[in-house]
């Protein structure tokens, strides 16, 4: 693991070095990208199918997936996992359910009403990926927030398999009410669900984890329909003092680790003897992970340890890095609540272990990455509303407004916006005026 | 002016033709301004200066414009646009305060504390274009809400000129309270508030229209930062029933079509006759615009008479065009409201021309277009803050939640996972457990 010390300015420029984000030029992939999307385009399911031959080496029948399938693959979970995605879903369905915004009507200025309507999307499409490892939490985190948004109708789509989705995969999306599943994935899904084909019906917004090419098509129809951000690896970063445990944080850390090579762990402490014990914990730990080599990886090239002189530039070092997951490891966590400017989710104390929050609290787990939490929010309600503004005038309360109106129309040199106004007050144009 | 007649399926069918969005292919556009980028990312302000030379014709001293610069421009400006300005600011604050958001803390799960939080931005750039039309309105659009939101440093960056920088949109600057004006435009000013240059400071979201170059800068920088929607032309939508004025609504659909040749102009009615007199009346009050080329031009190509056959229909074909601006002249408008499902900003009403909206009623004029207002949102203080999770755990609690944790993680094979909560009871990591 990669310590970084030094004074803060030093630890923030290394890191600044590190985090310097590329621009990314994959010519190739955004090539290839865009010709998947013209022929699903131009060639709606025929060209859906002969991806899959390609790609997936799946002759496809039929592109959508039936209700008796679904529920085939549902029976064949074990009871546990039900029961288990079941709890998920209620601790979900309770926290998001207060992201619920409201509409509002503010009738502060006479003669005038002012609102805004919170109305949810008609068609919101979810992919998620295939491949080995199949994770029914995703399948929860996206859809539910759906739901509660008040989405008509829920679209997911998977790559198809020679072995079928994953039966855990079917359940989650009937826990969570799925409308609808097709098998279809890769570039080819996403340009499916932006154009909509003679199966899979046009959506209005796409969300959902894949790969580079799923993340290139999403970039490539943003617009044409709305995407959620685009996610990065995972990462963990904890702010931990002397007294914080060990065992426990190299724990957590291994946690993130796991999932990708590429995922980023990180301890922010003013304790060195902490730092060596979290080390030494975290080798020792990582010698029985099924997926050790993997973590192995990801903390040689992505762990790093952090030496600050204080507990404000331990703060000050971690709004710079701006972790999807900030764990506070330190006495009273609650107190230092107003200090996290940048973070997806944060979890306090030595008992919000951040898989939790993967899996049970209700949180999403669908996170801003890289830094991004400087601008983006975790996947929400608010992800799945639109809001519409709405104004009412009075023709008393048009004509105080109306000269400020055409000053600033004309100024802009827009006389048909000036005239708009006016021409209500207008002798000719109004037989009732005395 | 084309009329679209015929059953509703057909007419909803023929404006899927219309609006049939093209996969667009500006494959010299994207490699400009990539070009542009890169430079910007090796060579910071030089790059800068030598695009100023190249594109505006401009050799500039410094980039920064001088607060003595700002003083002497808003000094200049006359006192009733001044005054105007400042009326709009009072009404746009008004309305926007109450898209402020709060935080919430949830404590129904015993021993679980589960939060959200709403956190400002920290830095933001506002894109203000320059060329003949300074349009001192969109400043105070798109600075207020971010001011409103609590961001803490505004930076407004708009091309340099021969002439310098319009009076008008450095008043409108000083009145919305920017922070810094720095002279730049185009990819590269995209660029450099994205990377951040010597003198320029990255910003965390970039907002403001701007040309084919801006946009496409915006959107090659999109996870760089955070941007606002790509802007497409203007667009109005006019409900009316056969007892509106012909006069009110042929103004209105020129007020937008005045714009840009591509802003589209759209009346959906019942009555033959009604819309006969809105065509009638909006080629008359053609003819006396300044902007006429442009208007004609706009409404030739983009104008649109729907006859629909009843209230209901002309609802379906509204909501499916999804318009940016949408006025309802129809008797007892208010009534309507649940029956808009896509629209930008709504205007109620024959007193609510669409204009008021603009200018003065504080509702934003930064709106989706393109039928995008089935996706997106007008801008407003939502686009200027991100939320984070926050979560607590008392043992007692994480000691509930364990088992399904585990469970879980171990079905998608994440082992690392389920440790980092099962640490947490082992008996050798808890020196106080009995």
């Amino acid at each position: 693991m990669k310590w970084l010390t030094g004074n803060t300015a030093e630890i923030l420029s290394a890191l600044s070095e590190e985090n310097k984000l590329t621009l990314e030029d994959n010519q190739q992939v955004e090539e290839q990208v865009q010709k998947i999307i013209q022929q699903v385009n131009e060639n709606g399911d025929q060209a859906l199918r002969a991806y899959s031959k390609k790609f997936d080496q799946v002759e496809l029948q039929d592109l959508s997936i039936s209700q008796e399938t679904i529920d085939i693959g549902y029976q064949r979970v074990e009871k546990g996992v039900i029961e288990a995605l079941e709890a998920a879903k209620e601790n979900i369905v309770s926290y998001h359910e207060k992201q619920k915004q409201y509409d509002f009507m503010d009738t502060e200025r006479p003669g005038v009403l002012r609102g805004q309507l919170v109305l949810p999307l008609a068609r919101v499409g979810v992919y998620v990926p295939g491949g080995t490892a199949a994770y029914p939490s995703s399948v929860l985190m996206n859809v539910l927030p759906a739901k509660i948004a008040g989405v008509e109708e829920i679209i997911m789509i998977t790559p198809p398999s020679v072995t079928g989705i994953p039966d855990v995969i079917l359940a989650a999306a009937k826990i969570a009410g799925v409308d609808k599943i097709f098998q279809v994935g890769g570039a080819q899904g996403i340009a499916a669900l932006a154009l909509g084909t003679e199966t899979i019906p046009k959506v209005d917004k796409i969300v959902g984890p894949g790969n580079i090419y799923v993340a290139t098509a999403k970039k490539q129809v943003f617009g044409l329909v709305g995407i959620d951000m685009i996610a990065g690896p995972s990462e963990i970063g904890i702010l931990a003092d002397k007294d914080a445990n060990p065992v426990y944080i190299a724990a957590d850390l291994l946690s993130q680790a796991e999932h990708d090579t590429l995922a980023r762990a990180i301890v922010v402490t003013d304790s060195v003897t902490l730092a060596e014990q979290v080390e030494k914990e975290l080798y020792r730990q990582l010698e029985t992970l099924p997926r050790k080599k993997i973590a192995e990886k990801a903390i040689e090239d992505h762990g790093r340890i952090i030496i600050a002189s204080s507990v404000a530039e331990m703060f000050l070092i971690m709004n710079k890095i701006a972790p999807e997951h900030l764990e506070v490891q330190l006495n009273d966590p609650i107190s230092y609540l107003h200090d996290i400017k940048n973070a997806g989710s944060i979890f306090l104390g030595e008992y919000a272990s951040e898989p939790v929050g993967d899996y049970f609290s209700g949180t999403n787990h669908v996170l801003p990455t890289s830094g991004t939490a400087k601008f983006y929010s975790p996947l929400g309600v608010y992800d799945f509303v639109k809001y519409s503004q709405v104004t009412y005038y009075t023709k008393d309360a048009l004509a105080q407004a109306k000269d400020a109106v055409a000053l600033l129309a004309r100024k802009e040199g827009l006389e048909a916006h000036a005239r708009a106004v006016e021409c209500r007050f207008a002798r000719e144009n109004n037989e009732t005026m005395s």
